[in-house]
């Protein structure tokens, strides 16, 4: 037990584990960046015709939650692309009335350089927030937005939606749009202080879940793209066993017939949001078939605007997964068996 | 075995096995429907400034591939959403310019229902592709779409690229857009020998899965929303076991390190698209750790516009799919346990 208690504390130390650590990571990045978001974001008004979201891996899952965000504040259509798609679509409307945001922590990522340099070649705005400033993807981008600590999810999302703010101008917010707007500043207390509160408790979970070589992750509205990430780049990732994602209300329209044969391990946030219904009636309807399904509820944690819950319920699940990790003998939370060793790139890229 | 004949030859009939009559499905709806389909599009022209593609299920899948096809043909931007997320996303640009295409075969989908009644209330532009011109999405759109056979899959993706054409225009077509437009009259012939040929090696394939309790399925590019079709509402809708989809891209952006604990069963859809090469590494990479990969290889069954492989490759693993569904003890591949039965809705709606 002792042990496990001084791995825990080493694991809060790792780039993975923000959550230890969120409110310090979130405040710092307002404080030193928020500013600079939203007057990109001014500079920009009335020049842009399209927004193009291109991410990989996590960073992609963190871009769509901010498009999800994105479509109450800006009139601009906008999309987001894993960053090889970029090439492969070969959009007819990526062109020079186009801004292309990317993302990738590393600024290495393999994917997410290919995707820039087409883009520039189309003659398209580049925007790269990355956590490393002097990558690749920072030389080479038009714009930078730089941030020096380990939210890897959160802060590409909150980049992104200061930049929005600074798009529609603080004249132009609708009340709904201000309720987005002020509540982001809350949201380093808020994440803080459910982080804190889901230490007592996180052991507990990941032990229900310790038998399971196998986690069902669901999610619903703007907490669709978080379960997606637990799912694939993070169970999978970071505990090593076998995760699927489905959105909460796609679960009905196939997935749950495997109910009559199989009773999956499932994992379900639960939001505040518009489907939070939806979501409810679906963890009742797997619970009365007989499966196991952990909830991580918005109401009890997240004292945030309904869309930004994924900013404070991320930290959360981290906890999960940094016991769940611990006791299945995996110490070190940032090593990587195959990624960044050069093994899955065909260019000598470093990432993934 | 000749018990398993006689219940493929019954499959056949079933509305869930188009494969089966793929040229005969194919071939009518485009010379009955597909004039009306470019039609509608002329008149739309200039009159669009964004599309949004809704759907839940097969149907969302569906629309995810004729959005990969259409970036490449309009310049218009457009999305697919889930339909239950056409109302919680609450768009700022869902109005009178923008046109709302929705895909149902029965028509009478809960979520997709709701979702066309808020678009009309936002006062958009609706458009149904149906299967049951007698539903209520078959009433209560401005335009309706129907068909009168089971490619569900293939036929809303015609449908929505011989509407995206007339947009254009004929006189309008770039090289590129003229070879896909040609190659869409190729697609019931070359759909149909494809699909002859794999019924002659199915059920070996169904065998070599046979064991497999979870089976994870990966494509990219243009099949990419195959894949998670294949895996979430089909995988586990018709054959009743666990499944999970990831781009073949995304696989190495987490997932993969899950191969170093665990050796999952794969399918993967390889097409002959831009992105072939970066499946085929995907391929080798879980070959090498130790994974079963069962493939699907376009160069060899989907002599078409590589855009356009996915309009094949649907029927030949819906083969699978019988043998698989047989072969555990599922005999009638349109029955459903819990879907249909107005267990999973809210609303009093038959779907799903």
């Amino acid at each position: 037990m002792d042990e496990l208690r001084a791995r825990v504390e080493q694991a809060k130390k790792s780039l993975f584990f923000s959550g230890a650590r969120i409110a310090d990571h979130l405040n710092s990045f307002l404080n030193e960046r928020g500013r600079l978001c939203e007057e990109i974001g001014g500079t920009h008004a009335d020049k842009i015709r399209h927004i193009f979201l291109v991410g990989s891996g996590g960073s992609f899952a963190s871009l769509q939650t901010a498009k999800y965000i994105l479509d109450r504040i800006i009139n601009i259509p906008s999309e987001v692309v894993m960053s090889y798609e970029l090439i492969w679509r070969n959009y007819r409307r990526l062109d020079k009335d186009a801004l292309v945001i990317f993302s990738s922590y590393s600024g290495e990522t393999e994917d997410t350089v290919a995707g820039l340099r087409m883009a520039c070649k189309r003659g398209a705005g580049t925007l790269a927030i990355v956590g490393q400033p002097e990558s690749t993807l920072a030389r080479e981008a038009d714009i930078v937005i730089p941030y020096a600590n380990g939210a890897i999810y959160e802060i590409p999302i909150l980049a992104v939606l200061l930049y929005a703010f600074g798009l529609v101008g603080c004249d132009n917010l609708t009340p709904d749009m201000s309720a987005i707007y002020n509540s982001i500043f809350q949201l380093p207390e808020a994440a803080g202080e459910a982080s804190q509160l889901e230490e007592t408790v996180a052991e507990a979970k990941a032990r229900r879940l310790l038998s399971a070589d196998h986690i069902y992750v669901l999610g619903s509205g703007p907490l669709s793209p978080l379960a997606y990430k637990l799912a694939m780049s993070v169970i999978m990732e970071n505990i090593r066993i076998g995760g699927t994602y489905s959105d909460a209300s796609e679960w009905r329209h196939g997935p749950v017939e495997a109910l009559s044969n199989i009773k999956p391990n499932l994992i379900a946030l639960l939001g505040t949001d518009e489907s939070r219904q939806l979501t409810l009636q679906t963890i009742d309807f797997c619970r009365q078939h007989g499966s196991e399904v952990l909830v991580y509820d918005a109401v009890e944690s997240a004292n945030v605007h309904p869309l930004l819950t994924p900013l404070v319920m991320n930290s959360l699940t981290q906890w999960l997964v940094v016991y769940s990790a611990l006791l299945r003998g995996i110490t070190d939370l940032d090593a990587r068996v195959f990624m960044g060793h050069r093994m899955l790139t065909s260019t000598g890229a470093s990432w993934p």
